[in-house]
């Protein structure tokens, strides 16, 4: 493939509006990182039309008390649609399934990580796991052989598992594995662990580069490539911090990733790496199956294929002044995103307000779902 | 019960000899420790009359070489019978394997221990548990969620998997899932969590109580005895370390307990808290079964079951002068040991010199296995 494409023509498609079912929104809490509304333009930006919100936030939304509050908050301020996460704790185990049918799904940390969620007893994962509904999904935050344990475990329970961020040779083999014998287990991988790698930790900066998991060597890398039929889910991870904590002595973990992901899956394509298919598949259709979600009605995102450009030092609408792709050059760009047949985003705008956005758990359920 | 009959009564009943499937003999490399030599008189004056010998020797048992000289070393001076594990490496994944009818099973450390063998990466386990024959034993040392994602992975490759010295209630109610599955997953527990936790710690001295898996609450320890039906073995984990070692301020981990472990469970006969059923299966028939160990002819132990006495500060005859049980009162004692014939040990006196004892895995292969 030449490159003299990218520069001339005008090779606009049309794709559905993309999911992202991990992004880190920070409000309530940390508004100062991100909010809402920056949240969902930034989504908006990046031609992601439906969002799953984290619940680590301050106050972590485990129970009926912050899903009110934050879903007050997401009301009024979203651009974008979306669904609340629920997080398990020690202590919600026999409760927050109520919230179940309202929630994205149940997300499990059981690594070390940026919030205060991390359940440590095996016991108490089981609890989770045997008390939410088994057709709703549960998410884990599971590294290494806690990628394995929660597997067994939800294998036991008979119950499907969702395994956030597979960053590892040794993850993503595993699930390889589980998947072979027919375990329900499905998976998602973040651009910044198919893009970057160890290698890349001098060019970003040590501090920087901190993210959960870590970035891996280029062995790992490569295997999630090889392995790429495996991967259900491409998502985000985006987790802002502000560009003075970034730089700090002890800087907190996560980058920010809506504005980029796309444009990072279509140069995939562009060098041959990826179809665009695998982008509807991984993007879209698995999303919304594996996390039951609705079909936005007349909702479509147009890209220019063919657009040249260098990731600059920090993209537009998110409150996450830096990214960890910052020079990387990518052909593909963002052109226009329709949402619920308004025009959501369009070269650099965004034309819809705060308050736009819906959450999807709102929606009455269709008469019977085709995944599209 | 009343105690007098501990007191005037003679009541010695014959069992079978005991076969600690989890010792650590020190040599070669540390052979102030332990050796073949004092080890196995520890053994017999614990009633057991075959050890199978850990492989984080120096050098570790890991190959060829190092099998041939640890054998020579244990022909001339064991006085019990045994076999010796091999040490899974992250280097020796696709050799190992070759030793395995020789050895008493392939030991994979999975945590951080007292030990060069650490297997950091899922995907070393997996090789070495495709690769290891399914008919021989695989034993893990797999705190907490590595329990889980080593179940997983034997259960994914259809092979057996032995888990060492379970302490925890999240890992026994794990196993106990795994089990009712119908998973091949075996385990042990030592007397250390069956007998002591986090309550003796002051009693034992923060130093000495190091041990790994660590001592546990009192709730971890309650949970056990709660599902001994779901225990297969009683091993010691006999690890010697020198007093002052242990009175250091960097102490090692491990305890001695090969002259403990058959008083302590005799005692919790005595209590009611066990059958002499259950010792003679998690202590005999099913370490012979589980680890496909041969019948010793000609072997029993005599106990004493109305013996009452003090475990004073330290033991007869390992080397490591000291016991974390010092000062518990049991009732039940070694009395007289036969092995093949031969009266091995009676009333505090060893009567088989070093050399008598033999590798197990050099016996021929008999006909058809019954366990006894
Ligand atoms: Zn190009
Ligand atoms: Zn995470
Ligand atoms: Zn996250
Ligand atoms: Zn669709
Ligand atoms: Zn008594
Ligand atoms: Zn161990
Ligand atoms: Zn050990
Ligand atoms: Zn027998």
């Amino acid at each position: 493939k030449t490159h003299t494409d990218c520069m001339t023509s005008r090779n606009i498609i049309k794709l559905p509006g993309f999911i992202d079912v991990h992004v880190h929104v920070r409000e309530p809490g940390a508004t100062y990182k991100e909010d809402f509304d920056t949240c969902t333009a930034a989504a908006l930006a990046g031609g992601i039309t439906m969002i799953c919100a984290m619940p680590n936030t301050n106050p972590p939304l485990i129970d009926r008390t912050a899903y009110d509050y934050t879903s007050a908050l997401a009301r009024v301020s979203a651009r974008c649609d979306y669904a609340l996460y629920l997080g398990a704790s020690s202590t919600n185990c026999e409760t927050v399934s109520e919230l179940a049918p309202q929630a994205a799904a149940l997300k499990m940390y059981l690594n070390q990580t940026f919030t205060t969620l991390q359940l440590d007893d095996m016991s108490v994962w089981q609890r989770h796991l045997q008390n939410w509904p088994k057709k709703m999904p549960v998410c884990a935050h599971a590294e290494r052989e806690k990628t394995g344990a929660v597997i067994l475990m939800a294998s036991l329970l008979d119950r499907p598992i969702h395994i956030c961020h597979v960053a590892r040779k040794e993850e993503i083999l595993l699930i390889k594995a589980a998947k072979e014998r027919g375990l329900k287990v499905t998976c998602e991988v973040c651009p910044h662990h198919l893009f970057l790698s160890t290698a890349d930790i001098d060019r970003i900066g040590k501090g920087r580069a901190e993210v959960r998991p870590i970035l891996c060597t280029p062995e790992d890398q490569a295997e999630l490539w090889k392995n790429i039929d495996i991967i259900d889910i491409f998502a985000t991870d985006h987790a802002p911090h502000s560009v003075e904590e970034k730089n700090s002595e002890n800087p907190p973990p996560g980058f920010p990733g809506l504005e980029t992901i796309l444009p990072l899956l279509l140069n995939a394509v562009h060098e041959g790496r990826l179809t665009i298919e695998d982008i509807i598949n991984k993007f879209h259709r698995n999303p919304r199956k594996i996390f039951n979600l609705p079909e936005q009605a007349n909702t479509y995102v147009e890209v220019d294929m063919d657009y040249e450009w260098t990731i600059p030092s920090a993209m537009e609408f998110s409150k996450s002044k830096w990214t960890p792709f910052a020079g990387m050059q990518v052909c593909g760009a963002i052109h226009r995103v329709t949402l619920r047949g308004e025009i959501a985003y369009v070269e650099g705008q965004i034309l819809v307000p705060p308050g736009f956005g819906q959450n999807v758990r709102d929606w009455p359920a269709p008469k019977k779902q085709i995944f599209t």
